[in-house]
């Protein structure tokens, strides 16, 4: 099988042909693939001779449907791809925060200390995210550890998901609100150390923060 | 280019061949990809042919690295796959729950038609995830409707993360305690109607659910 049919196969899994039939005219398939309407059916037949898709044929044209062995195969190929290139691997910036953290750090270390086993800096060392496109591209895969919430003082301190990292040798925690919707594009990161003066970092500065 | 092809340089990607040098065997290529070192030279020939590999050889081997055209393939290829797969779509199979469900929605009820908008019928119906491996990798891109948690006589009852969705016509949502840290392998669906008997479901049925 050529790549090019794969892209068939990805093509026709985007428009939803997957769980069900949908209906789809060669030269529609063609278009967007930017290839003859005979290739298309070319390719069409190598993917039901490999099991992959199923054809029926009506008054109102042809459908359409990935069966399991396609599903399988896209999976596979997706989760190779996932793991070749998205390792826990954050790739960021160095960028200053606005102080709040220092407070919520201090409101949760005793948490810390129980959940991560370490005594916290009073800080974050906050990173903007480069690579990948979000913090939970990076951290799909990765177990997060569940510190929760409680009340103090009548305010309400919400559960928190950190993921033990490593930046440049030394463990730390990013932690991220567990009620937290939208990707964020600043990882906040703890430690047991002031990382900005013990790694040098000033902002601007490229790190590599690795997933443990 | 054929598929398996691009196989081995998913594999160079996996051995680090990223932004720097990697020094390879074909004896060891050969044994993973399953196929004979002869084919594995011919595909790496046909990789640095089209500019998707740099090769160096030395006294102490070969070395490769993947090209800045190898990495655009590759990324370009999961991102396709990406939004191909994980439009929000989950295949599964009708299974039969323990009964807990019913007790959990009578409690979170009144909570569910604040945030939700609708009055639940008191059950969920139960969906083994046959596709995607995991409700996450499926509702990844969705947004989910936090449910605050609350304490009732005495008993804690925690966030509970919803997921609009819509299953043959009828609108519900899958509920994921918050504190959930492994992906659940069963969704659980609450609707406005009892959505076995409304779609005539039994154990076994497959049937796709379409996150909003």
């Amino acid at each position: 099988m050529k790549l090019k049919t794969l892209f068939l196969l990805i093509n026709l899994a985007k428009r939803g042909a997957i769980g069900r039939e949908i209906m789809v005219t060669l030269r529609e398939l063609a278009k967007e693939l930017n290839v003859s309407p005979q290739t298309v059916l070319r390719w069409l037949d190598e993917l039901e001779e490999l099991g992959y898709v199923s054809r029926k044929y009506s008054k109102r044209g042809t459908s359409v449907q990935i069966k399991d062995e396609g599903m399988k195969l896209l999976e596979t190929l997706y989760e190779e791809l996932s793991s070749a290139l998205y390792r826990g691997i954050i790739i960021g910036e160095v960028v200053s925060g606005i102080g709040e953290g220092a407070y919520y750090v201090q409101q949760y270390a005793p948490l810390i200390r129980e959940y991560l086993g370490f005594d916290p800096y009073p800080g974050t060392l906050n990173v903007k995210v480069i690579f990948p496109k979000t913090i939970f591209d990076a951290l799909c895969n990765a177990r997060p550890i569940i510190i929760p919430g409680f009340v103090k003082d009548g305010r309400t301190f919400g559960d928190v998901r950190a993921y033990r990292v490593r930046i440049d040798g030394i463990e730390g925690a990013i932690v991220i609100p567990s009620r937290t919707i939208h990707p964020p594009k600043i990882a906040e990161i703890i430690a047991p150390v002031n990382l900005r003066k013990t790694l040098n970092l000033k902002d601007g500065d490229r790190i590599r923060i690795e997933a443990l």
